[in-house]
Protein backbone atom coordinates (compact mmCIF):
# COMPACT_ATOMS: atom_id res chain seq x y z
CA UNK A 1 0.00 0.00 0.00
CA UNK A 2 1.46 3.50 -0.66
CA UNK A 3 0.68 6.00 2.01
CA UNK A 4 -2.68 7.43 1.15
CA UNK A 5 -3.91 4.24 0.97
CA UNK A 6 -3.04 3.62 4.45
CA UNK A 7 -4.47 6.22 5.64
CA UNK A 8 -7.43 5.22 3.90
CA UNK A 9 -7.46 2.12 6.22
CA UNK A 10 -6.70 4.02 9.13
CA UNK A 11 -9.41 6.54 8.82
CA UNK A 12 -12.21 3.40 8.37
CA UNK A 13 -11.06 2.36 11.98
CA UNK A 14 -13.27 3.27 15.30
CA UNK A 15 -11.92 7.04 15.91
CA UNK A 16 -11.64 8.79 18.81
CA UNK A 17 -13.77 12.05 18.60
CA UNK A 18 -10.76 13.97 19.91
CA UNK A 19 -8.93 12.22 16.37
CA UNK A 20 -10.77 15.05 14.34
CA UNK A 21 -10.99 12.49 11.41
CA UNK A 22 -7.39 11.74 11.12
CA UNK A 23 -7.76 15.22 8.57
CA UNK A 24 -5.73 17.56 10.82
CA UNK A 25 -2.38 17.36 12.92
CA UNK A 26 -2.81 16.99 16.21
CA UNK A 27 -5.32 14.46 18.49
CA UNK A 28 -7.57 17.20 20.57
CA UNK A 29 -8.96 15.53 23.40
CA UNK A 30 -10.81 16.99 26.90
CA UNK A 31 -9.67 15.57 29.52
CA UNK A 32 -10.18 16.51 33.25
CA UNK A 33 -10.34 20.36 33.31
CA UNK A 34 -8.08 20.89 30.24
CA UNK A 35 -7.62 19.98 26.62
CA UNK A 36 -4.80 17.29 26.13
CA UNK A 37 -2.88 18.08 22.49
CA UNK A 38 -1.08 14.72 21.08
CA UNK A 39 0.70 14.02 17.69
CA UNK A 40 3.06 11.48 16.49
CA UNK A 41 5.42 11.86 13.08
CA UNK A 42 8.31 9.37 12.45
CA UNK A 43 11.52 10.04 10.52
CA UNK A 44 13.34 6.63 8.52
CA UNK A 45 16.66 6.74 7.77
CA UNK A 46 16.58 6.74 3.66
CA UNK A 47 13.45 8.66 3.51
CA UNK A 48 13.64 11.63 5.81
CA UNK A 49 17.44 11.31 6.13
CA UNK A 50 20.55 10.69 4.19
CA UNK A 51 22.41 8.09 5.42
CA UNK A 52 25.52 10.24 6.41
CA UNK A 53 23.47 13.16 8.09
CA UNK A 54 24.35 14.14 11.35
CA UNK A 55 22.63 12.42 13.95
CA UNK A 56 22.29 15.02 16.37
CA UNK A 57 20.53 17.05 13.78
CA UNK A 58 18.50 14.27 13.02
CA UNK A 59 17.38 14.41 16.66
CA UNK A 60 16.99 18.11 16.32
CA UNK A 61 14.32 17.70 13.44
CA UNK A 62 12.45 15.26 14.81
CA UNK A 63 12.02 17.09 17.86
CA UNK A 64 11.12 20.14 15.74
CA UNK A 65 8.69 18.98 13.76
CA UNK A 66 6.35 17.33 16.88
CA UNK A 67 6.29 20.53 18.55
CA UNK A 68 5.60 22.41 15.20
CA UNK A 69 2.24 20.31 15.10
CA UNK A 70 2.06 21.50 18.78
CA UNK A 71 2.62 25.16 17.82
CA UNK A 72 0.19 24.77 14.82
CA UNK A 73 -2.60 24.30 17.85
CA UNK A 74 -1.66 26.81 20.13
CA UNK A 75 -0.33 24.14 22.01
CA UNK A 76 2.29 23.93 25.09
CA UNK A 77 4.26 21.55 25.33
CA UNK A 78 3.90 19.20 28.54
CA UNK A 79 6.46 16.02 27.36
CA UNK A 80 7.76 13.99 24.65
CA UNK A 81 8.22 10.12 24.24
CA UNK A 82 10.71 9.13 21.85
CA UNK A 83 10.95 5.89 20.33
CA UNK A 84 14.56 4.72 18.81
CA UNK A 85 15.88 2.08 16.89
CA UNK A 86 19.92 2.03 17.66
CA UNK A 87 22.32 2.74 14.78
CA UNK A 88 25.21 4.21 14.02
CA UNK A 89 25.58 7.55 16.05
CA UNK A 90 23.39 6.92 18.84
CA UNK A 91 25.33 9.28 20.96
CA UNK A 92 24.99 11.89 18.38
CA UNK A 93 21.20 11.00 18.59
CA UNK A 94 21.32 11.74 22.43
CA UNK A 95 22.93 14.82 22.14
CA UNK A 96 20.68 16.48 19.34
CA UNK A 97 17.59 15.14 21.31
CA UNK A 98 19.33 16.83 24.59
CA UNK A 99 19.33 19.81 22.98
CA UNK A 100 16.45 20.30 21.65
CA UNK A 101 14.32 19.29 24.30
CA UNK A 102 15.96 21.60 26.61
CA UNK A 103 15.68 24.19 24.45
CA UNK A 104 12.31 24.59 24.30
CA UNK A 105 11.83 23.20 27.71
CA UNK A 106 10.18 20.11 27.16
CA UNK A 107 11.04 17.05 29.61
CA UNK A 108 11.28 13.62 28.34
CA UNK A 109 8.28 11.08 29.75
CA UNK A 110 9.26 7.80 28.31
CA UNK A 111 9.82 5.85 24.91
CA UNK A 112 11.09 2.64 24.14
CA UNK A 113 14.82 1.79 22.41
CA UNK A 114 14.99 -1.08 20.62
CA UNK A 115 17.62 -2.92 18.36
CA UNK A 116 16.92 -3.23 14.83
CA UNK A 117 18.15 -4.29 11.54
CA UNK A 118 18.25 -2.20 8.65
CA UNK A 119 18.13 1.60 8.65
CA UNK A 120 17.05 3.23 11.79
CA UNK A 121 13.61 4.74 12.16
CA UNK A 122 12.41 6.94 15.35
CA UNK A 123 9.83 8.24 16.47
CA UNK A 124 8.19 11.49 18.67
CA UNK A 125 4.63 11.16 20.52
CA UNK A 126 4.62 15.20 21.39
CA UNK A 127 2.20 15.84 24.16
CA UNK A 128 0.88 19.22 25.10
CA UNK A 129 -2.03 21.13 26.59
CA UNK A 130 -4.44 23.66 25.36
CA UNK A 131 -3.84 27.15 25.54
CA UNK A 132 -6.47 28.62 23.76
CA UNK A 133 -10.19 26.63 22.84
CA UNK A 134 -11.69 26.11 20.77
CA UNK A 135 -8.28 24.85 19.46
CA UNK A 136 -7.29 25.58 16.02
CA UNK A 137 -7.70 23.37 13.00
CA UNK A 138 -7.52 23.35 9.58
CA UNK A 139 -11.48 24.32 9.19
CA UNK A 140 -12.66 27.54 10.08
CA UNK A 141 -11.18 29.61 7.17
CA UNK A 142 -14.02 31.85 6.25
CA UNK A 143 -14.60 34.26 2.93
CA UNK A 144 -13.56 37.62 3.67
CA UNK A 145 -10.57 36.18 5.81
CA UNK A 146 -6.77 36.97 5.12
CA UNK A 147 -4.48 34.64 4.53
CA UNK A 148 -1.15 34.80 6.12
CA UNK A 149 2.32 32.75 6.41
CA UNK A 150 4.90 33.29 9.12
CA UNK A 151 8.77 33.53 8.10
CA UNK A 152 9.82 32.97 4.29
CA UNK A 153 9.48 29.43 2.08
CA UNK A 154 11.73 27.97 0.55
CA UNK A 155 14.65 28.38 2.89
CA UNK A 156 14.36 24.30 3.53
CA UNK A 157 14.80 23.59 0.26
CA UNK A 158 18.02 25.86 -0.25
CA UNK A 159 19.40 24.68 2.99
CA UNK A 160 19.34 21.11 1.76
CA UNK A 161 21.48 22.15 -0.84
CA UNK A 162 23.93 22.74 0.91
CA UNK A 163 23.58 27.44 0.66
CA UNK A 164 25.30 28.33 4.02
CA UNK A 165 22.57 31.17 5.10
CA UNK A 166 19.46 28.43 4.94
CA UNK A 167 21.21 25.47 6.57
CA UNK A 168 19.64 25.52 9.78
CA UNK A 169 16.47 25.82 8.09
CA UNK A 170 16.92 22.29 6.70
CA UNK A 171 18.89 20.75 9.61
CA UNK A 172 17.35 22.44 12.67
CA UNK A 173 14.16 24.17 11.77
CA UNK A 174 12.30 26.06 14.60
CA UNK A 175 9.03 25.37 15.80
CA UNK A 176 7.14 28.33 15.80
CA UNK A 177 5.76 27.16 19.28
CA UNK A 178 5.32 30.90 20.82
CA UNK A 179 3.83 32.29 17.69
CA UNK A 180 1.17 29.45 17.55
CA UNK A 181 0.00 30.58 21.11
CA UNK A 182 -0.13 33.87 19.82
CA UNK A 183 -2.19 33.43 16.74
CA UNK A 184 -4.52 30.29 18.58
CA UNK A 185 -7.17 33.46 20.02
CA UNK A 186 -7.39 35.15 16.60
CA UNK A 187 -6.96 32.43 13.84
CA UNK A 188 -10.01 31.17 12.04
CA UNK A 189 -7.51 28.31 11.07
CA UNK A 190 -3.93 27.40 11.32
CA UNK A 191 -1.62 24.75 10.20
CA UNK A 192 1.75 24.14 9.94
CA UNK A 193 3.51 23.63 6.21
CA UNK A 194 5.72 20.89 6.56
CA UNK A 195 4.66 19.58 3.39
CA UNK A 196 4.87 22.76 0.90
CA UNK A 197 2.87 26.10 0.86
CA UNK A 198 0.54 25.12 -1.90
CA UNK A 199 -0.45 21.27 -0.88
CA UNK A 200 -1.35 22.45 2.88
CA UNK A 201 -3.21 25.60 1.69
CA UNK A 202 -5.36 23.33 -0.74
CA UNK A 203 -5.61 21.24 2.27
CA UNK A 204 -7.28 23.98 4.20
CA UNK A 205 -8.75 25.58 2.00
CA UNK A 206 -10.62 22.15 0.81
CA UNK A 207 -11.20 21.66 4.93
CA UNK A 208 -12.85 25.41 5.17
CA UNK A 209 -15.04 24.91 2.14
CA UNK A 210 -13.22 27.94 0.36
CA UNK A 211 -11.03 29.40 -2.00
CA UNK A 212 -7.66 30.97 -1.29
CA UNK A 213 -6.57 33.32 -3.66
CA UNK A 214 -3.09 33.89 -3.22
CA UNK A 215 -1.17 36.88 -4.70
CA UNK A 216 2.11 35.42 -5.42
CA UNK A 217 4.25 38.70 -5.54
CA UNK A 218 3.20 39.26 -1.91
CA UNK A 219 4.59 35.56 -0.98
CA UNK A 220 7.75 35.50 1.29
CA UNK A 221 10.20 33.09 -0.94
CA UNK A 222 13.70 32.32 -0.25
CA UNK A 223 14.84 32.78 -4.00
CA UNK A 224 12.32 34.55 -6.32
CA UNK A 225 13.85 33.19 -9.20
CA UNK A 226 12.33 29.18 -7.94
CA UNK A 227 9.02 30.68 -6.71
CA UNK A 228 7.74 27.73 -8.02
CA UNK A 229 9.87 25.32 -5.97
CA UNK A 230 10.21 27.21 -2.84
CA UNK A 231 6.23 27.10 -3.15
CA UNK A 232 6.05 23.33 -2.89
CA UNK A 233 9.17 21.84 -1.65
CA UNK A 234 8.33 21.68 1.76
CA UNK A 235 10.02 21.21 5.09
CA UNK A 236 9.18 24.68 6.55
CA UNK A 237 8.14 24.85 9.80
CA UNK A 238 6.02 27.97 9.33
CA UNK A 239 2.72 28.64 9.96
CA UNK A 240 -0.72 29.12 7.53
CA UNK A 241 -3.30 30.90 9.11
CA UNK A 242 -6.23 32.64 8.13
CA UNK A 243 -7.98 35.35 10.38
CA UNK A 244 -10.07 38.87 10.40
CA UNK A 245 -8.15 41.03 7.93
CA UNK A 246 -9.14 44.18 10.29
CA UNK A 247 -7.72 42.63 13.53
CA UNK A 248 -3.56 43.48 14.71
CA UNK A 249 -1.50 40.18 14.54
CA UNK A 250 0.32 39.66 17.36
CA UNK A 251 3.46 38.07 15.53
CA UNK A 252 5.29 39.06 12.21
CA UNK A 253 3.64 37.32 9.25
CA UNK A 254 2.65 38.32 5.77
CA UNK A 255 -0.38 38.75 4.45
CA UNK A 256 -0.32 36.37 1.54
CA UNK A 257 -3.74 36.10 -0.06
CA UNK A 258 -7.52 36.66 0.95
CA UNK A 259 -10.01 33.93 1.25
CA UNK A 260 -13.18 33.53 -0.71
CA UNK A 261 -16.26 31.64 -1.30
CA UNK A 262 -15.84 27.88 -2.31
CA UNK A 263 -15.14 28.57 -6.38
CA UNK A 264 -13.66 25.89 -8.55
CA UNK A 265 -10.91 25.35 -7.13
CA UNK A 266 -9.21 25.36 -3.73
CA UNK A 267 -6.59 27.65 -4.38
CA UNK A 268 -6.13 29.82 -7.04
CA UNK A 269 -2.25 31.11 -7.56
CA UNK A 270 -2.72 34.48 -8.94
CA UNK A 271 -5.18 33.52 -11.57
CA UNK A 272 -4.67 29.99 -12.01
CA UNK A 273 -6.70 27.42 -10.54
CA UNK A 274 -4.37 24.42 -8.92
CA UNK A 275 -7.19 22.10 -8.75
CA UNK A 276 -5.06 18.65 -8.60
CA UNK A 277 -3.00 18.67 -5.36
CA UNK A 278 -1.10 16.22 -6.97
CA UNK A 279 1.77 18.19 -8.08
CA UNK A 280 1.49 20.84 -4.87
CA UNK A 281 3.70 19.45 -2.90
CA UNK A 282 5.13 16.68 -0.58
CA UNK A 283 2.54 14.21 -0.59
CA UNK A 284 2.73 11.60 2.36
CA UNK A 285 -0.87 11.89 3.18
CA UNK B 1 25.28 1.61 22.14
CA UNK B 2 23.23 -1.11 23.54
CA UNK B 3 19.61 -0.74 24.88
CA UNK B 4 21.13 -0.29 28.22
CA UNK B 5 23.73 2.36 27.18
CA UNK B 6 21.08 4.29 25.56
CA UNK B 7 18.51 3.99 28.14
CA UNK B 8 21.14 5.54 30.54
CA UNK B 9 21.64 8.44 28.32
CA UNK B 10 17.84 8.80 28.10
CA UNK B 11 18.06 9.27 31.61
CA UNK B 12 19.99 11.51 31.98
CA UNK B 13 17.61 13.69 30.01
CA UNK B 14 16.11 16.57 31.45
CA UNK B 15 12.60 14.02 32.87
CA UNK B 16 9.31 15.08 33.27
CA UNK B 17 8.20 14.44 36.67
CA UNK B 18 5.83 12.03 35.35
CA UNK B 19 8.35 9.95 34.01
CA UNK B 20 9.35 7.92 37.25
CA UNK B 21 12.78 8.31 36.04
CA UNK B 22 12.15 6.05 33.06
CA UNK B 23 12.13 2.97 35.42
CA UNK B 24 8.58 2.38 35.30
CA UNK B 25 6.18 0.71 33.00
CA UNK B 26 4.24 4.61 32.14
CA UNK B 27 4.28 7.71 32.44
CA UNK B 28 2.08 9.12 34.85
CA UNK B 29 1.02 12.45 34.91
CA UNK B 30 -1.75 15.03 36.41
CA UNK B 31 -3.57 16.55 34.32
CA UNK B 32 -5.98 18.72 34.73
CA UNK B 33 -8.46 16.84 37.24
CA UNK B 34 -7.58 13.99 35.87
CA UNK B 35 -4.51 11.44 35.82
CA UNK B 36 -2.84 10.42 32.78
CA UNK B 37 -1.32 7.34 31.94
CA UNK B 38 1.05 7.16 28.50
CA UNK B 39 3.26 4.64 27.23
CA UNK B 40 5.46 4.06 24.26
CA UNK B 41 6.38 -0.19 22.58
CA UNK B 42 8.10 -0.18 19.13
CA UNK B 43 8.06 -3.80 17.35
CA UNK B 44 10.65 -4.38 14.68
CA UNK B 45 11.02 -6.74 12.02
CA UNK B 46 13.62 -9.34 12.71
CA UNK B 47 13.85 -8.54 16.66
CA UNK B 48 10.85 -8.69 17.79
CA UNK B 49 8.65 -10.24 15.15
CA UNK B 50 10.19 -13.13 12.26
CA UNK B 51 9.40 -11.64 8.43
CA UNK B 52 7.28 -14.63 7.58
CA UNK B 53 5.28 -13.72 10.81
CA UNK B 54 1.48 -12.75 10.18
CA UNK B 55 1.00 -8.96 10.77
CA UNK B 56 -2.35 -9.52 12.08
CA UNK B 57 -1.11 -11.45 15.02
CA UNK B 58 1.82 -8.38 15.00
CA UNK B 59 -0.26 -5.67 14.83
CA UNK B 60 -2.31 -7.51 17.45
CA UNK B 61 0.55 -7.91 19.58
CA UNK B 62 1.96 -4.40 19.38
CA UNK B 63 -1.63 -2.98 20.36
CA UNK B 64 -1.69 -5.54 23.94
CA UNK B 65 1.82 -5.27 25.03
CA UNK B 66 0.83 -1.43 25.49
CA UNK B 67 -2.35 -1.97 26.61
CA UNK B 68 -0.01 -4.24 29.04
CA UNK B 69 1.33 -1.67 30.05
CA UNK B 70 -1.62 0.49 30.89
CA UNK B 71 -3.05 -2.68 32.57
CA UNK B 72 -0.43 -2.53 34.98
CA UNK B 73 -0.74 1.04 36.18
CA UNK B 74 -4.43 0.36 36.77
CA UNK B 75 -5.42 2.25 33.84
CA UNK B 76 -8.22 2.58 31.71
CA UNK B 77 -7.16 3.07 27.79
CA UNK B 78 -8.41 6.14 26.19
CA UNK B 79 -7.14 5.84 22.81
CA UNK B 80 -3.89 5.35 21.21
CA UNK B 81 -1.50 6.90 18.09
CA UNK B 82 0.07 4.19 15.83
CA UNK B 83 3.43 4.82 14.19
CA UNK B 84 3.79 2.28 10.67
CA UNK B 85 6.36 1.87 8.61
CA UNK B 86 4.93 0.47 4.73
CA UNK B 87 5.80 -2.79 4.15
CA UNK B 88 4.56 -6.46 3.54
CA UNK B 89 1.08 -7.24 3.89
CA UNK B 90 -0.04 -3.64 5.28
CA UNK B 91 -3.82 -5.01 4.87
CA UNK B 92 -3.02 -7.74 7.06
CA UNK B 93 -1.60 -5.23 9.69
CA UNK B 94 -4.60 -3.28 9.04
CA UNK B 95 -6.99 -5.90 10.07
CA UNK B 96 -5.11 -6.87 12.80
CA UNK B 97 -4.97 -3.44 14.14
CA UNK B 98 -8.58 -3.04 14.09
CA UNK B 99 -9.53 -6.16 15.55
CA UNK B 100 -7.52 -5.75 19.03
CA UNK B 101 -8.72 -1.66 18.81
CA UNK B 102 -11.97 -3.21 18.74
CA UNK B 103 -11.90 -5.66 20.48
CA UNK B 104 -10.19 -3.55 23.80
CA UNK B 105 -12.19 -0.73 22.78
CA UNK B 106 -9.65 1.51 22.17
CA UNK B 107 -10.17 3.95 19.23
CA UNK B 108 -7.66 5.55 16.85
CA UNK B 109 -6.20 8.59 17.83
CA UNK B 110 -3.47 9.42 15.22
CA UNK B 111 -0.49 8.55 14.08
CA UNK B 112 1.66 8.74 11.13
CA UNK B 113 2.86 6.61 8.19
CA UNK B 114 5.92 6.24 6.71
CA UNK B 115 7.62 4.88 3.66
CA UNK B 116 10.40 3.30 5.18
CA UNK B 117 12.98 0.85 3.22
CA UNK B 118 14.44 -2.42 5.05
CA UNK B 119 12.63 -4.43 7.36
CA UNK B 120 9.27 -2.52 8.94
CA UNK B 121 9.22 -1.32 12.49
CA UNK B 122 5.64 0.11 14.20
CA UNK B 123 5.17 2.08 17.38
CA UNK B 124 2.10 2.60 19.71
CA UNK B 125 1.38 5.01 22.31
CA UNK B 126 -1.65 3.94 24.53
CA UNK B 127 -2.96 7.08 26.47
CA UNK B 128 -5.00 6.05 29.31
CA UNK B 129 -6.41 7.45 32.52
CA UNK B 130 -6.05 6.50 35.70
CA UNK B 131 -8.77 5.02 38.02
CA UNK B 132 -7.34 4.39 41.40
CA UNK B 133 -4.68 6.69 43.06
CA UNK B 134 -1.65 6.61 43.88
CA UNK B 135 -0.94 4.93 40.64
CA UNK B 136 0.93 1.01 41.13
CA UNK B 137 4.18 1.58 40.16
CA UNK B 138 7.14 -0.78 40.58
CA UNK B 139 8.16 0.67 43.98
CA UNK B 140 5.67 -0.12 47.26
CA UNK B 141 6.31 -3.64 48.07
CA UNK B 142 6.35 -4.29 51.85
CA UNK B 143 7.91 -7.05 54.12
CA UNK B 144 5.08 -9.52 54.86
CA UNK B 145 3.38 -8.62 51.54
CA UNK B 146 2.34 -11.70 49.31
CA UNK B 147 3.73 -11.81 45.84
CA UNK B 148 1.29 -13.31 43.25
CA UNK B 149 1.13 -13.51 39.56
CA UNK B 150 -2.10 -13.59 37.34
CA UNK B 151 -2.40 -16.25 34.54
CA UNK B 152 0.49 -19.10 33.85
CA UNK B 153 3.84 -18.27 32.82
CA UNK B 154 5.46 -19.84 30.06
CA UNK B 155 2.71 -20.40 27.57
CA UNK B 156 4.44 -17.53 25.64
CA UNK B 157 7.53 -19.63 24.59
CA UNK B 158 5.33 -22.73 24.38
CA UNK B 159 3.41 -20.69 21.90
CA UNK B 160 6.68 -19.24 19.89
CA UNK B 161 7.70 -22.97 19.72
CA UNK B 162 4.19 -23.93 17.98
CA UNK B 163 2.28 -26.23 20.88
CA UNK B 164 -0.98 -25.84 19.20
CA UNK B 165 -2.80 -24.29 22.51
CA UNK B 166 -0.65 -22.02 23.59
CA UNK B 167 -0.51 -20.25 19.59
CA UNK B 168 -2.93 -17.32 21.12
CA UNK B 169 -0.36 -17.04 23.91
CA UNK B 170 2.03 -16.16 21.78
CA UNK B 171 0.35 -14.48 18.67
CA UNK B 172 -2.67 -12.90 20.06
CA UNK B 173 -1.67 -12.11 24.01
CA UNK B 174 -4.46 -10.52 26.07
CA UNK B 175 -3.42 -7.46 28.30
CA UNK B 176 -4.74 -8.00 32.25
CA UNK B 177 -6.88 -4.59 31.85
CA UNK B 178 -9.60 -5.25 33.71
CA UNK B 179 -7.70 -7.35 36.58
CA UNK B 180 -5.06 -4.34 36.56
CA UNK B 181 -7.94 -2.09 37.54
CA UNK B 182 -9.52 -4.29 40.15
CA UNK B 183 -5.98 -4.73 41.79
CA UNK B 184 -4.64 -1.31 41.36
CA UNK B 185 -6.17 -0.61 45.31
CA UNK B 186 -4.63 -2.90 46.58
CA UNK B 187 -1.45 -3.81 45.40
CA UNK B 188 1.27 -2.43 47.13
CA UNK B 189 3.18 -2.85 43.84
CA UNK B 190 2.57 -3.79 40.14
CA UNK B 191 4.21 -4.20 36.65
CA UNK B 192 3.65 -6.39 33.87
CA UNK B 193 6.54 -9.55 33.06
CA UNK B 194 6.82 -9.05 29.44
CA UNK B 195 10.45 -9.38 30.15
CA UNK B 196 10.06 -12.88 32.19
CA UNK B 197 9.00 -13.53 35.64
CA UNK B 198 12.58 -13.58 36.99
CA UNK B 199 13.77 -10.61 35.84
CA UNK B 200 11.05 -8.20 35.85
CA UNK B 201 10.43 -10.06 39.95
CA UNK B 202 14.22 -8.76 40.28
CA UNK B 203 13.28 -5.32 39.29
CA UNK B 204 10.31 -4.90 41.06
CA UNK B 205 12.42 -6.12 44.19
CA UNK B 206 15.19 -3.76 43.12
CA UNK B 207 12.81 -1.15 42.99
CA UNK B 208 10.94 -1.58 46.28
CA UNK B 209 13.89 -2.15 48.24
CA UNK B 210 13.09 -5.76 49.26
CA UNK B 211 13.78 -9.22 48.46
CA UNK B 212 11.05 -11.70 46.95
CA UNK B 213 10.94 -15.45 48.73
CA UNK B 214 9.86 -17.28 45.89
CA UNK B 215 8.56 -20.54 46.43
CA UNK B 216 9.20 -22.87 42.49
CA UNK B 217 6.57 -25.25 43.68
CA UNK B 218 3.76 -22.87 43.77
CA UNK B 219 4.18 -21.22 40.51
CA UNK B 220 2.42 -21.48 37.66
CA UNK B 221 4.26 -22.60 34.14
CA UNK B 222 3.18 -23.81 31.07
CA UNK B 223 6.25 -27.40 31.48
CA UNK B 224 6.75 -27.92 34.80
CA UNK B 225 9.52 -29.64 33.05
CA UNK B 226 11.02 -26.58 31.31
CA UNK B 227 10.67 -24.32 34.16
CA UNK B 228 13.81 -22.52 34.20
CA UNK B 229 12.79 -21.66 30.77
CA UNK B 230 9.13 -20.83 31.68
CA UNK B 231 10.48 -18.28 34.23
CA UNK B 232 12.53 -16.37 32.13
CA UNK B 233 10.92 -16.34 28.47
CA UNK B 234 8.81 -13.49 28.75
CA UNK B 235 6.48 -12.13 26.05
CA UNK B 236 3.88 -13.69 28.65
CA UNK B 237 1.71 -10.00 29.44
CA UNK B 238 0.78 -11.25 33.01
CA UNK B 239 0.45 -8.87 36.24
CA UNK B 240 2.87 -9.11 38.75
CA UNK B 241 1.93 -7.88 42.09
CA UNK B 242 1.95 -7.74 45.93
CA UNK B 243 -0.20 -7.03 48.29
CA UNK B 244 -1.36 -7.55 52.11
CA UNK B 245 -1.88 -11.05 52.40
CA UNK B 246 -5.09 -11.04 54.30
CA UNK B 247 -7.14 -8.89 51.57
CA UNK B 248 -9.21 -11.29 49.28
CA UNK B 249 -8.21 -10.73 45.93
CA UNK B 250 -10.70 -9.39 43.67
CA UNK B 251 -9.77 -11.74 40.55
CA UNK B 252 -7.90 -14.98 39.95
CA UNK B 253 -4.02 -15.30 40.88
CA UNK B 254 -1.52 -17.30 42.42
CA UNK B 255 0.62 -16.99 45.47
CA UNK B 256 3.60 -17.32 44.20
CA UNK B 257 5.47 -15.59 47.58
CA UNK B 258 6.52 -13.65 50.24
CA UNK B 259 7.95 -10.06 50.22
CA UNK B 260 11.05 -9.74 53.16
CA UNK B 261 13.28 -7.35 54.23
CA UNK B 262 16.19 -6.40 51.90
CA UNK B 263 18.63 -9.24 51.97
CA UNK B 264 21.87 -9.64 49.89
CA UNK B 265 19.76 -10.51 46.75
CA UNK B 266 16.76 -8.98 45.12
CA UNK B 267 14.80 -12.78 44.75
CA UNK B 268 15.39 -16.47 45.70
CA UNK B 269 14.56 -18.98 43.96
CA UNK B 270 13.54 -21.59 47.13
CA UNK B 271 16.93 -21.15 48.42
CA UNK B 272 18.97 -20.08 45.61
CA UNK B 273 19.67 -15.87 45.70
CA UNK B 274 19.70 -14.61 42.09
CA UNK B 275 21.51 -11.49 42.62
CA UNK B 276 22.66 -10.76 38.65
CA UNK B 277 20.26 -9.80 36.48
CA UNK B 278 21.63 -10.97 33.35
CA UNK B 279 20.39 -14.61 32.74
CA UNK B 280 17.37 -13.90 34.57
CA UNK B 281 15.40 -12.85 31.69
CA UNK B 282 14.76 -11.14 27.99
CA UNK B 283 16.94 -8.12 28.96
CA UNK B 284 16.79 -4.86 26.53
CA UNK B 285 16.19 -2.46 29.30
Amino acid sequence: MNELEFLAGLRAMPLHPGARGLVDDCAVIEFGSETLILTHDMMAEGTHFEPKASMADVAWKLVAMNLSDLASKGAEPVGALVGVSLGRDDAGFLSGLREALSVYNVPLLGGDTIAATGPSTFGITAVGRATHKPVPSRKGSKAGDALYVTGIVGRAMLGFEGHPQHLDAFNRPQPRLGEGRSLAPLASAMMDISDGLLLDGWRMASASAVTFRLNPETIPVADTARMDECLRWGDDYELLFTADPNRDLPVPATRIGTVEPEANAPIFLGGTALTEPGSLGYRHG
